[in-house]
C-alpha cells in the first residue's frame, strides 16, 4: 500500500478549509499599489502553512498561500477599477516560488492533491480572464529562480520579465525530480501559451536546473530578461504600457469586497440567497438558490452603490463559496441537487441589466464573476442535477445552473397533493444563454448541449422570451425528462439513489468527458488531459510509493521506479 | 495491494504476443464476399483467448480477437480494391458483442489493459480511416445486443443498424458494472461523433441495460432499428447505397499481404528494411530504419506488381510490427532510438511518386497505412529519439519519424576519428511533409512543431527541396542540437542516460502532452482525455481493488466503494 493510499483513507490531513480572507490577515501576500499598478508580492511565511508537518520555504506553496492569491485577484478586480496592471514578484531574494510545498503533496491524501490543483488551476485560469476580460494586465517580475508551481504561475501572466543575476531560472523540476508532472498548468501553457517547441519543452521539463538567460527568451519561456539595475524599469515600463491599453476607468469607486455572511450547522451552509442541506444519508447536497427580492438598481453606479449586495454579485459569491466548500470538505456527498426558486420576473429584470449594462465595469465583473463560478461548477467533480418545480425560477442567467447540470428533471404540472393553487414551472431562454456565460470550451451551454444539431441550437435560440413549460422545454430538448406528479417524486428518488451507487471515480471520468464535448482550449485541455493524466501519475508508485520520487524527495536517496511504460 | 498491483509486478500474465495473422488460421471471424459487400463476422472461440484463465463467452474479446479483426481491416483495403463496404455482424444470435472480457481485464495488469485499450483504439479509429480515406465504408448489423466495448465497436462504423426484437439493445454498462469507463472510445463517440446530447449519454452511459429501439434512434445511439424480416435489407441497401459512392476501383488486382519476414534473437528483431537492436542494459531499443535499394516501379499498376514488397508498403508494414511487438512485449525499453540510412535520392524518388500518385488506389492505401503507422508512433508511451548522421536518409516521408520524436540530434559535419571521407548529412523537406500524413489532431508535423509561429513554418516549407546540413536545419528550427563530433557521442550518451533514469510514468503523461500542441479532435481526445482518465480509474482501488468493482463482477458480491469524490 502506497503512502498516499493509507493516508487517502484518513482525514487527520484534511482539515476543515474556509476561503474567507481579507489582506489585513495574509500571512503570504502583500499589495502595495501605485496609480494604475498594483504589485502582488509573495513572501510566504514557511510557519504558516495550512496543516501542520511542512514548513513553507523558498516561497514554496500550499492551499492556504494560493486562497490569499485568490482572495487578492478578486479584491483587485472589484476594488480597484483604478488598477490596470498588476506585477506579481517575490519578497525574496534570488528565490521567486519554489512551487508547491513537495512535503505538504507527500503527505496529502489523493483527494486533497486534486483537488488542491484544481483550486490553484482555476485561480491561474482567473489571472488570464483578468487579463483577457478586466483590462487588467498580470505582469510577472521573476526576480529570483520560478521552480516548478512558481513557473506555473507565471505563466498564467501575460508577461514575463526573469532578472538576469548569473542564477536565477526558470524550471519545470517535476518530472526529473519528483516523478510527477506539472501538473498546475504548465506543460500545457509552455506549449499551448508560450509554444515553445515541443524538443525544447522535453529538454526544459526533464532539466531540473531549469533554463536561463537568453536561452529562457529564445526558448520563448519568459518574454525579457533584465540585469538587476534595469529589472525594476523593465517591468515597470511593460505594466504602464499595459496600462495605457486598459478601459478600465480611473475615476471610479469600487466595490468592497465586505465579509460574506454565512451560517454552517452540520447538516447545513446558509447565505442569504443559497441554502445548502448537506444530506450525508444519501450521501448529496440539496441547493437551494433563491431569486433576487426586489427589483435590479436603476444603473450601473447604483449597483455598484449596492456593491457586494448587489443581487448577481452576492449570489455568485455565495455560489463560489459553497462550491469550493462542499469540494474541498464534503467529498462524500457525490451529487450536488439544484434547485433555483423565486420570481422569474425579477430574476429575468436582473439578467436584462446584466446584458444591457455590459460595458459598465462593475457589471461587467460581475459577469465575468459569474462566468468563471459557473466553469467551476463545469469542473466540478460531482453529479449535477437540476430539478425544475413550481416556484422556479430557471430563467436567464440562473437556467446556466441547470444547463451546466448532468441532468434535469422538470415537473409537469402541479403537486396536486401538496399546492394545488400552484402554477407550473416554466424555464427561459433569453440572450444571456447564448454567449455570455462560455464554457471553457469556448462553447455556450446551449451550443454545448445540442453539439452537432445546429437545427435544435436554431430552434432553441427561436424560443427567446418565451415561457417554456414541461412539455414544450422536453420538446425543445432543454429538460432530461418532463413528469408529470404520480412519477416525478418516485423517478427522482431511485436515480438519485441509482447515482449514489456507483463508483465515485467512474462518474469523475464520465461527467468530465459528457461535460466537454466538442472543441478543446488551453482551459479545457488542462482540466482535461494535463489533469487526468496528473491525476493518474499521482497514485502510481512510481511517484506516491514507498520508493516513489515524491516520498523520497529530499531524502538523499532515489527513487527505485518500476520501469515498465504503460 | 490491489489485484492489479500485484499482478502488475509480474510477467505470468503478459505472453509474448505477435501479430501475424492471416484469414485461414482466424479463430474468430469469418470474411465473406459479395462484390462490392463484404461481411465480417463475428464468433468468438470462447476456449480461443489469447492467456488462459478466462473463456471468451457471449462473443466478448480479448487482445487476440482484435489482432485478428486488425488482420482482417488491413486485408480488406489492400487484398480487395473491389471491396467498397464492409458490414460488420455477429455469429451469435441475440449477442452482437458483449465487450472485453471482464475476468480477462480483472486478471490482467495494468499495463497490458492499457496496451490493450490503445490498440483496440488504434483499430477502430482505422476503421474510420477505411471509411473516410479508402471508399471502403462500415456498416453495423447489430443482430443483438451490443453492450460495452461491443457498442464501442459499432460506434467505430458509419452506419448502425440495430434489430428490433424486444431485447437487443445498445449499451455501455462500464460505470454500473465495472467502476470503470468505456474506455475504447465509447464516451467520446456518443457525445462527439454520435452527437447524443449529454444528459441522455448520462443515462446511457450509467443504465446497465441500456437502451433499445425507438429511443436509441432517438437519441442518435444508432441510426436505424429494423425487426428481423427486414433487417438484411435494411442492412443491405445502407451497404449498396455505401458502395455505390465509392471511388474504388471495381476492377482492379489486390495486393496480398503476403507474411511478413522477420528474424527474430533475445537483443534483436530485423527485418528486410528495419533492424532492432534490444539494448536492454540501457533499457532502450536502437532503430535503423533502411532506405530503398532501388527506383521506384514505372507506376501505380507496378508497384501493385511488387505488392507488399513495394518499398513504402513493406517498410511501413515493418515499421508497424515492430511497433507492436515492442509496446506489447518489451515495456521495459522505455527509449526508441531512431536511425534512417540509406540513398536520399532514392527515398525521394519514392517520396515524389508516393505525392504524384496519390490518386492510384494503392498508392492511396500505402499513404494512408504509413499515416496511421505514425500516428500509432505519436501515441506510443516510449521516448522518440531520432539520431541524424553521416549515411542518413531523413527525407521526404522518412522525415517525419524525426518529426515524430520528441528530440531530434543530428551531427555537424562527419565523425573524423571512425570515417574521415564520409559525407555530412543533410535532411530535406518536400511536400510530404505538409500534410499528407497528418497527426491524430490534423496538423501535419511541422505545423505542429512550429505551433504558433507561422513565420518559422513559412520559412521551413520555403526550404522544400533544399539539402539542409546541420547548421542551417539548426537555424530553422528542424533539429533539437546540432553537435559537431566533439560533443556529439558524449552528449547523446548522457541525454539517453539520464532518460533512462526518469520516472515512466511522469514520462509518457509529459511527452502525451507535449505531442500533441493545438487543437483537439475526437481522435486527440480520445487517446488524451479519455484514455488518461481510464488509466486512472483503472488503477484506482473501486475498481481494481479486492472489493472493487472490477475484481468483484459477477462474483455476486457488490463492489464496497471508497464514496470519496476527489
Amino acid at each position: 500500500m502506497t503512502v498516499t493510499d493509507s493516508l487517502d483513507t484518513s482525514t487527520a490531513q484534511s482539515p476543515k478549509v474556509t476561503f474567507d480572507r481579507e489582506p489585513s490577515q495574509y500571512k503570504h501576500w502583500q499589495i502595495a499599489f501605485n496609480g494604475p499598478v498594483a504589485t502582488l508580492t509573495l513572501t510566504v511565511d514557511p510557519q504558516g502553512g495550512l496543516v501542520p508537518g511542512y514548513e513553507l520555504k523558498m516561497n514554496s506553496y500550499d492551499l492556504g498561500v494560493d486562497i490569499e492569491l485568490y482572495d487578492a485577484t478578486q479584491r483587485l478586480r472589484f476594488e480597484h477599477p483604478e488598477v490596470k496592471a498588476v506585477v506579481l514578484t517575490s519578497g525574496l531574494d534570488k528565490m521567486f516560488c519554489a512551487g508547491a510545498n513537495i512535503r505538504m503533496l507527500a503527505q496529502s491524501p489523493h483527494s486533497w492533491k486534486v483537488n488542491f490543483c484544481k483550486f490553484t488551476n482555476e485561480t491561474r485560469n482567473g489571472i488570464e480572464d483578468t487579463t483577457e476580460n478586466s483590462g487588467q494586465t498580470y505582469i510577472a517580475a521573476v526576480n529570483g529562480t520560478a521552480a516548478g508551481g512558481g513557473y506555473e504561475l507565471i505563466a498564467a501572466c501575460d508577461e514575463l520579465v526573469l532578472i538576469d543575476d548569473g542564477s536565477s531560472a526558470v524550471s519545470l523540476p517535476e518530472v526529473p525530480l519528483l516523478g510527477v508532472l506539472p501538473g498546475t498548468g504548465g506543460l500545457t501553457r509552455v506549449v499551448d501559451k508560450r509554444k515553445v517547441r515541443k524538443d525544447r519543452a522535453d529538454m526544459f521539463a526533464t532539466r531540473s536546473e531549469g533554463v536561463r538567460g537568453a536561452t529562457a527568451v529564445e526558448w520563448g519561456l519568459v518574454d525579457e530578461t533584465a540585469p538587476r539595475a534595469r529589472f525594476d524599469d523593465a517591468v515597470q515600463s511593460r505594466a504602464q504600457a499595459a496600462a495605457a491599453m486598459s478601459k478600465r476607468p480611473s475615476d471610479a469607486n469600487g466595490v468592497q469586497l465586505s465579509p460574506l455572511e454565512r451560517t454552517e450547522a452540520d447538516s447545513e451552509i446558509s447565505y442569504r440567497y443559497i441554502v445548502a442541506t448537506l444530506d450525508r444519508a444519501n450521501r448529496r447536497v440539496e441547493i437551494t438558490v433563491r431569486g433576487p427580492e426586489s427589483s435590479p438598481p436603476a444603473d450601473g453606479d447604483a449597483a455598484v452603490g449596492q456593491g457586494a449586495h448587489y443581487y448577481p454579485m452576492q449570489l455568485t459569491r455565495e455560489l463560489d463559496d459553497l462550491i469550493l466548500l462542499l469540494r474541498t470538505n464534503e467529498n462524500e456527498l457525490g451529487t450536488w441537487v439544484f434547485r433555483v426558486e423565486g420570481d422569474p420576473e425579477k430574476v429575468l429584470a436582473y439578467d436584462k441589466q446584466l446584458q444591457d449594462l455590459s460595458e459598465h465595469w462593475f457589471i461587467n465583473e460581475v459577469r465575468q464573476y459569474y462566468k468563471r463560478t459557473l466553469k467551476r461548477l463545469d469542473v466540478t467533480s460531482r453529479s449535477l442535477f437540476s430539478v425544475i418545480e413550481p416556484g422556479s425560477a430557471y430563467v436567464g442567467f440562473l437556467l446556466e445552473i441547470a444547463l451546466a447540470s448532468d441532468r434535469i428533471y422538470m415537473l409537469d404540472g402541479i403537486y396536486q397533493d401538496i399546492d394545488d393553487d400552484a402554477e407550473p414551472a416554466y424555464i427561459q431562454l433569453t440572450e444571456s444563454n447564448f454567449g455570455s456565460y462560455p464554457m471553457g470550451n469556448g462553447l455556450d451551454r446551449v451550443r454545448s448541449r445540442f453539439w452537432g444539431h445546429d437545427d435544435d441550437y436554431d430552434r432553441a435560440r427561436e424560443q427567446i422570451g418565451a415561457q417554456l413549460f414541461a412539455g414544450e422545454a422536453d420538446e425543445y430538448g432543454l429538460v432530461t425528462m418532463a413528469l408529470d406528479d404520480i412519477d416525478f417524486a418516485e423517478e427522482l428518488r431511485i436515480v438519485l439513489e441509482e447515482r449514489a451507487s456507483l463508483s465515485p471515480d467512474a462518474l469523475t471520468g464520465m461527467e468530465a468527458n459528457h461535460r466537454f464535448v466538442g472543441p478543446e482550449t488551453m482551459e479545457t485541455k488542462l482540466f482535461g488531459r494535463l489533469t487526468a493524466w496528473q491525476n493518474w501519475i499521482f497514485i502510481r508508485p512510481n511517484a506516491a510509493g514507498p520508493e516513489g520520487a515524491l516520498g523520497r524527495f529530499g531524502s538523499g536517496e532515489r527513487a527505485n521506479f518500476d520501469v515498465k511504460r504503460v
